[in-house]
């Protein structure tokens, strides 16, 4: 089994780095890197990398920025990851860091790694060890930020 | 006839476990339960449970946040689920609960519980007793709250 | 040649018993229906009512919600039926009613009424009598209300 | 080769007569019109010009009423032109006339005529003449209002 | 391999030109170009490259109006480009101006040349040179405007 990584130029954090090295600290799976442009590029590097370089899976690490063209693209860059999951078959991780989404440069690059490192998490779960995201069911689980738990009569 | 189950780790009340009782309780019919991280990553389950588990309907839990993100999450999500239906042939039941549809989180518990048993009545009736919506043509029916009714002249 | 005829528990006037009544008046055709819970449920219907019971055309009808959340899921609704038409090849007639279109609920049961008479009347003229609606192009048809007629120099 | 003209009873200027005289006027293509009742129903009709009646490209004349309803349907409309021509390989030129977009019903019939006539000859230009469409790169040009120009330095 | 360039007759700038002028001096491969009207046009054109006269990447150049329609129809053609590389199994780089992104028309110029320029980079790299990209990941690239870096600790 094999994970597809694909990351972008445009982001303003490594996240791909970021995603390989927690990987590598919780599995020996092989990983391939796909680095595109842009967001919009993401969807067809996640395709290529199910179809073309065997991938089982893919993470893709997103960079949306602050204006309303960017949250458009990001609309359509949610619904073409869609698609291709429909048309592979194979789940793909969307891991996306707004750029308005934290007070300030810092916090984003805490929010990023801690969103990349759990969606890698996330994924691996999904390709060998699916029993435990059932375990997770309905605790409010959130990636990048704390969890918030289940709701208790 | 097998029933698909699909729910998420960042929903905050375990919506699969309440679909898994309900089903228990009408009828026979057996089940596969599949949980992903979060509403996204639905619909690619809702199609492996057709498509590689042999289920005839998948009833999905989605938990939507309350953010404008979440929200533009739900459309996609909405949308993606109906190119599951389309491209399998199969209905897919969407239990979708909105962090914000109510007052406190005691409401939100009652208002799940019964969505998510209301619907699996409906996924259920789908398959074995379509007369029965049949009948039901036109009388408002609500699921997690109170029917409406008919208009009457 | 067969005409489907989808409606949903959901709506709060028995739509689809009003689309075969009118179709029962105008002309001989056979039918098959399909009570689905709400409009999610539709367009899935519409396409087992083309792929599996073989239907020609298929009339959908809607009652839409006033919240934000109904609309959002009638452009989905939207979308989907467009997909129905282009993966089968065949019409299907989308007859939708907002539940605030209208003043009160006595004005809403006429426009509802008129509305499904008149999308079946043309759903029949697609299949049967196209050279009519061609008579009609530009002429500011309305369904529900009153036609709006042709802007003359 | 062949050329398809769909249009709308909802519409309230005749835009398929205008478009049959147009092409008339500029070639000897022969053509097949199609009228639906409104813009939804355009899309599988452009797709049936061209899968059941050998069209070569399609020009789609719609209107579109001044409600927010109208307005999402235009998006339902436009999204589902570009899936007909992506299924078929085709070219459908859509030709859109916005209720709102004028002062008064008078400037209205101005526009769509012009418009309609105007996307007629880029859609046979399409056909038979593409090296004048790669001349006019970049000029501005406008359909239904006049051109706006090149930026020149 | 080959190189797609789609633009249209609605842009005020001749972007086509550029990014012709751009591929000559960074590269020897073969391109062609394809001129429609509209950006509405573009994800046909950009098929018809690919699977007709055999391009392996596509850039297309559009220029989008500054009405709410325009809006809409960007959209349109963000999500319809997507579907073309999914189709195919090709990028296709959108190279997107947005009448109202600047303050004059001057800028307009500068911003266009340099982001059709920077655009036709990366579709090269895409195709020829991988592994640069990589080595540009997370640094923010930008195109069109200065690039904003990456966010150190």
């Amino acid at each position: 089994m094999k994970v597809g990584i694909a990351d972008t130029t445009f982001s303003r954090i490594n996240m791909g780095k970021i995603a390989i090295n927690e990987l590598r600290k919780i599995c020996s799976l092989p990983y391939e890197r796909y680095t595109v442009p842009g967001i919009k590029d993401l969807p067809i590097a996640a395709k290529k990398l199910i179809d073309e370089r065997g991938c089982d899976i893919v993470i893709t690490c997103g960079w949306v920025g602050a204006t309303e063209n960017d949250k458009l693209s990001y609309i359509v860059l949610s619904m073409s990851l869609q698609l291709v999951q429909l048309m592979t078959g194979k789940h793909v991780i969307d891991v996306t860091i707004h750029e308005d989404e934290a007070e300030d440069e810092q916090e984003l690059l805490v929010v990023a790694e801690n969103r990349v490192r759990e969606h890698v998490r996330n994924a691996v779960d999904l390709l060998l060890n699916p029993k435990r995201l059932e375990r997770l069911a309905g605790t409010g689980q959130r990636q990048g930020y704390e969890d918030v738990g289940e709701i208790r009569r």
